[in-house]
């Protein structure tokens, strides 16, 4: 292929590329830094381009408005060059001072076009800079602290700053050593920054966090590089608390027996396995991790910070602090930077966490202008209801059934989880993640399963499973259930679901459906009213809308207004770490949401016991499953 | 004795007392606080009331204007009941927001009265609130600590707060173990109030400082209940550190060697003994003391934070930190309350510390219209000049005979000290601290005694002792000596001076001459344009001017011009520790002040040697001695 010349507008910088290239690989060339979150894939859409001269190769993008391709812009990562080009990027391309939700909530977005993105100033919660600094002289006997903070105010405008006792002991070392060029890592607390390390040289551009949501069954964690705003590894681990119980309450009564530290020890050491194992598989230093920034319902933080759990579960429900400051996570027991600081999102009230005003954030429910509804799916659920206006929330205790933790072939959402559950051609077939054989079923699965087993007639709509509706359903542990795997070519572990995992399901869906109901009425929200319902959990695929209706998890809403949009736990927390400025919004969002106590409402037993049917004793709450197979 | 009503306007509080009572004592009864820092010794002044109606006994003082006492203003501590009175209590005489320098200040007012007190407002660095919190209940489940953070900030006004983990893991059961009613102790940290500890029940009458003003040879340390804004006890000793050696700079040198963790051993063992000490004597916990409050030279402060010292000896002479923030006391392994602070006092610059910038302020130098000097004596000598407009200190390396600690029977200014010696009808007298038998000499008694010694010349003008000019003139430890005691009825321990002794004393005042004289010519001011000269240091009794003058320590200046003014280390440090206002003022005044290295003055050298003669080569100088005795 020949090579062409490509001139970026209004830089006026012009690279030389072979034909073939792809515009966003000519700006690499370049030394021009795009906004790109997709990393090339076409689904970001932050890599607009406008081509004013010369010919590329470029497919129609549904991210472009028919105005933009009207008007010339493509997307660079999709358009190849073909003759000489002159190219003009608009700012908000160039512009690296923004930060979107990531890679995974752009994926979420490029599927579901109707979830707004947010934009945050880029302020990450600790951030660093390099310092070159002038060598003291007889002129100039500024003492070495002093000479330090006062660039870090020229560079970054911060006034007030703190310094710990162990930095400064390093400070005049390591300035001598690296003729006075050190890399100043600051974390920000509240009104102040910690000058919390000083390296030698420019480290500048290393820069990890660790953000994590702390379950009550699932704890994920994610590693984010906190310079080039991208996640880059996640992994996941039951919460190894559940050996003192596998609801709140069970583990608080834990802690009143025997002291909130075993519980704490089982967070701490969870997290550090997650974060240690991602940073050795990529690489990394744990110096160079420098924050970890945890979401989790308000007894998971209490226990993550060996704070008093008793009054949680106590009338009348008091947290020790539901906005705790940011400590340093050594004090814990967190191992990343020995100086790194743990910051916990704040909550709204004893039993709706920080997971939720970071998954009110991430769903943009805080700005709506129409009613919306976020349901977030763990082992409690939690239900929020509102508008820019206005905030209800409310928790239900669902238990861990959907997060297949208390499913016995469950398992979390990774390689080797049956993710989705169909029928094809009249026969049940199944999907798992990373194509690899079955190794258990996660939660999305299992909301398949139990829909399509009710279709099938293998379950009543009860969910007892009827011995002899189908050749599959046998015994396991002394118990009926139904045999989901393996089969054909691979072989792998057997997954099936016995009665009383089904009965758990039902617990839960029960749970959560009722409490939803609830919370409607007592706001006088008519379903109707609601114009979008973000399902959030942490699902392997997108979850099956249709399914979760029929089993009656969610109310019968058009699928086009229900969006699943992940683990908006972690996408919330992702945002509060690397922009001060959502971390802040995260403060609003708690002042402004109500909590609703559902044992305060007389008709709760009730409506639950009638949401344990499938997919709900009151058929008619359902009109659009009417002629459905199961009625 | 008859009883009289007394009647307190604007109050309108009457008691009865006996006829003969003090009106500060009438006062007292009726429950009335009065701004006393004297105790009613009739010397602070601060008990000023105006008699409307009847009679009392009472005496003219030197401390109430010629207006005043023709409005009926007396003291109401030397003012005594003769009749039913109407007494009017003035704002300021009630006021306890207002703390003046303590009672050792007011001493020397009361002596000095030219000396200007200086007014702050009363803010200790560390101060406790009693909380009167209502208990949470389903309607206000408001967490626990936000709770607490509410009620200080209605009470003090703070809005920034940080608090530790530590105290947030007590908090539930404090809270509810004492009724909602507990006690916060606040630090000031910069912009921010840590919230140190939260006691049961209402603490906030206990609340004490420890003042410590660490020396290169001495370290005194005062403990100062912060409620009452007085020193309830004030112990020294010699610096333990001198083991590795006298000077600032072997100290540096020996820590260049061995580390720096046993140089700051020293300093920490050292106040935690005078501390430790003073809390049980006085009955006082531990935990009741909340903060420590450091005066001393920048390498001192250094040492005790455990600082690398190695650069201040070094060119360009730079320190780690001239301002250190405040600390957890515990840090470095002060013992006071677990949580409690420890302040250091910003210095100047290396050569100038944190006990110069507490002199100025003790002394008002940065508020003098006219122009003013400091003399500080220790074993670095600091000499400040300036005004309200500019000032310029610099520093000289005087050893620490003038604080008694490399003279051979040399001691702090403690009961046994030698601390004044006479010519009374021409023999040599001496008096000791305590009127007990002595058991050394300290820096007052050492300059009376070279003095004494010229006059009936026992040594020369070079300061060599003069074999058989005097029967006392012996031998001890192979060195010819002047034998001083004991005598008369007491016995005691012997107390004399040696050639060496004399010899160290003799380089100190040589070395505060020289710096004191090029410093003016530095700053162009002559000595007849400084108005006032403040003697400064841990003498034992008031210094003897004319002694001081005799032997060439200070300059000639006219008597009345020269004012003792005591340890102003000590008396800044708890100016600070007591008002923040003050606290903040050291910054002012660090900034405001210049530093002039002698180091860079060619003909320091060729001034010292001058000034090595007892009074100076130069008898020029000193024109008030023609015609005393020794010249
Ligand atoms: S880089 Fe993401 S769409 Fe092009
Ligand atoms: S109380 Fe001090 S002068 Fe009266």
């Amino acid at each position: 292929m020949p090579w062409y010349k490509v001139a970026f507008e209004p830089l006026g910088i012009t690279a030389e590329v072979e034909g073939g290239n792809s515009l966003l690989e000519a700006a690499g060339k370049a030394g021009i830094t795009i906004n790109s979150v997709c990393g090339g894939d076409g689904i970001c859409g932050r890599c607009k381009m406008m081509v004013k001269e010369g010919q590329v190769a470029s497919e129609v993008s549904p991210l472009l408005t028919r105005e933009e391709i009207r008007r010339g812009m493509v997307l660079a990562c999709q358009s190849y060059v073909q003759s000489d080009l002159v190219v003009e990027i608009p700012e908000e391309t160039r512009a690296r001072e923004k930060i979107w939700i990531d890679r995974e909530a752009q994926r979420f977005r490029a599927f579901h076009p109707g979830l707004q993105p947010r934009e945050f100033s880029r302020s990450p919660l600790v951030f660093k800079v390099h310092l070159q600094l002038t060598a003291p002289s007889l002129h100039n006997q500024t003492d070495d602290c002093r000479r330090i903070e006062w660039m870090v105010e020229k560079l970054t405008g911060l006034t007030s700053m703190q310094m710990g006792l162990k930095v400064m002991r390093q400070i005049p070392e390591i300035l001598r050593r690296h003729d006075f060029s050190v890399t100043a890592t600051i974390g920000r607390r509240r009104d102040i920054g910690e000058i919390m390390d000083i390296e030698g040289g420019d480290t500048s551009g290393r820069n990890y966090f660790a953000v994590v949501d702390v379950g009550t069954s699932t704890i994920v964690a994610h590693l984010v590089d906190a310079i080039a705003l991208s996640t880059v590894d996640a992994q996941a681990c039951f919460n190894s608390q559940s050996l003192y119980g596998r609801e709140v309450t069970s583990r608080i009564m834990a802690a009143e027996r025997r002291g909130v530290e075993p519980l704490q020890s089982c967070l701490v050491e969870d997290i550090n396995r997650l974060v240690s194992g991602m940073a050795s598989r990529n690489r990394i230093s744990l110096r160079d991790i420098t924050a970890v920034v945890c979401a989790g319902n308000t007894t998971m933080m209490h226990f993550l910070l060996g704070l008093p759990v008793s009054n949680i579960r106590r009338e009348p429900f008091v947290a020790v602090t539901l906005e705790p400051p940011p400590f340093r996570a050594a004090e814990v027991g967190i191992k990343i930077n020995p100086r790194g600081l743990l910051y916990t999102l704040p909550g709204i009230s004893s039993w709706v966490g920080g997971d939720l005003t970071a998954g009110i954030l991430a769903a943009g429910l805080d700005e709506m202008e129409e009613i919306g509804m976020l349901i977030d799916i763990g082992t409690n659920g939690e239900i929020i209801v509102g508008n820019r206006e206005w905030l209800v929330a409310c928790s239900a205790s669902a238990g861990p059934a959907l997060e297949g933790a208390s499913v016995g072939c469950g398992m979390v959402c990774e390689a080797g989880a049956i993710e989705s559950v169909f029928l094809r051609d009249g026969k049940i077939g199944y999907k798992v993640i990373g194509d690899q054989p079955p190794a258990g079923i996660c939660g999305s699965g299992i909301i398949d399963l139990i829909a399509v087993l009710l279709e099938r007639k293998i379950i009543d709509r009860a969910g007892r499973l009827m011995e002899g509706s189908d050749p599959r359903v046998s015994s396991r542990d002394g118990q009926v259930c139904f045999l989901l795997g393996p089969e054909g070519r691979w072989g792998g572990r057997e997954v099936y679901i016995t009665q009383e995992d089904i009965d758990n399901v039902l617990t839960a869906k029960a749970a959560i459906f009722a409490a939803t109901k609830i919370l409607l009425e007592r706001v006088e929200v008519r379903l109707s009213e609601v114009k979008r319902l973000f399902l959030a959990g942490g699902f392997g695929s997108y979850i099956n809308r249709e399914n979760a209706i029929k089993i009656g998890l969610l109310p019968d809403l058009p699928l086009s207004r229900i969006e699943y949009v992940g683990n908006t736990s972690i996408l919330g927390a992702k945002l509060a770490a690397l922009s001060e400025e959502a971390f802040l919004k995260l403060r609003e969002i708690r002042k402004k949401t109500t909590y609703y106590d559902l044992l305060g409402s007389p008709d709760y037993v009730e409506q639950f016991r009638q949401a344990m049917f499938l997919p709900h004793t009151n058929i008619e709450l359902f009109p659009s499953l009417a002629g459905w197979g199961a009625r």
